[in-house]
């Protein structure tokens, strides 16, 4: 109980819901299937999306709606949430509702349906506080998210720069599956392939084949929080 | 302003949000990219989401997550809230601001913004009502919601069982694509072959070809509302 308020920064008045939060299904055999933390996930994914949006909407006045979309994708994907759920010390609350195997899916889990059971606890505002201040500011360098680039094609267009090579991108074949186009293209640096890749668009394939090649020169400049 | 009074159901305060949320990109060339409604769309998009998951999670204390996330998607769908848009008249709106040719997918954007100037303008509270009310309850019949069936095998399997017939599945090929399995199979009714799909997953292949078999028979129980 004192840990979970400082956990949550206030003191909580429907204790059941917080239990509830931390009831993974699996360990909820022979009970009612609302009597686990999958209905609050639910709720609770939602709400945080939401307060994401919001607090990232006010944040950049002048950003246009794609670079917010990706801002909050990069907060809420799953990866990030279970990092998070996994500093917060979720897993104490998850092992003392009977939970002996905290896998990573549980903890982001967690944490969704934690958020979902603070929002029934103390309603929208008091949840947004929690959300921006002890989620978002406690645990999130939105700095390095800002600059966190997932596009491989122009990461490896900045490495060859700054080591004064040449990439170029080749469309290895065109065919058709499932009624598509699909493309399979390869990535050379100085003329020399380094990796292939491909998918149902030139683009695509070229963003995962760049991938593979900046792998093996080892140039991924930020670690992958992706998935 | 009457119009706009007697459609949100009460006097709004900020009246250049819901001028935003009427402005299309399309129509504001030479203006800065923040005077369209893509922010307010981005927003009113995660609170919109955010309403239907509370509301429903509300109104089935019993139902699981499964039912909710299904439930929820069929309402927020594109085409559902396109419909919507245009039965309230936001057409109306977007003409005043210089669109001439108001597509569908302008009247579902423009709902979303909608619901982020509402947000900004009143709060989350007075938006829940203002969602409830008066697009919830005031466009869609979720009881008729709950039985749309879009599993079109049990759709099937349904309409052989009232015409006294058999339905059976036969995987025709399977094969790697992409280093995944991949299916092709097709559906027969009394062993005539009615149509073929093909998927990654065989249940996924046999979705589409009963689709493909209810169309064929003209037995399509509920027009599709998807996407």
């Amino acid at each position: 109980m004192r840990s979970l308020s400082s956990l949550l920064g206030f003191i909580p008045a429907n204790l059941h819901l917080y239990k509830l939060a931390f009831l993974h299904k699996s360990y909820t055999h022979g009970v009612q299937m609302s009597q686990n933390n999958e209905r609050l996930e639910y709720l609770g994914d939602a709400i945080l999306g939401t307060i994401v949006a919001e607090y990232l909407f006010k944040k950049y006045p002048n950003q246009n709606e794609g670079f917010l979309t990706k801002m909050r994708s990069k907060i809420v994907k799953r990866k990030s949430l279970n990092e998070i759920a996994d500093q917060m010390g979720l897993d104490v609350f998850l092992i003392q509702n009977g939970v002996d195997n905290v896998s990573h899916s549980m903890l982001g889990n967690a944490l969704e349906a934690l958020v979902g059971a603070v929002y029934l606890d103390v309603g929208y505002q008091r949840t947004r506080r929690f959300v921006i201040y002890k989620i978002i500011k406690g645990y999130l360098n939105i700095k390095e998210l800002e600059t966190f680039d997932d596009n491989y094609k122009s990461q490896l267009l900045e490495w060859c720069q700054k080591h004064n090579r040449q990439v170029s991108y080749k469309v290895l074949s065109k065919f058709k599956f499932d009624n598509r186009d699909r493309f399979k293209v390869s990535v050379l640096i100085d003329n020399v392939d380094q990796a292939s890749a491909e998918d149902f668009s030139k683009k695509s394939a070229e963003q995962l084949a760049s991938k593979k090649a900046l792998k093996k020169l080892g140039a991924m400049m930020v670690e992958e929080v992706a998935e």
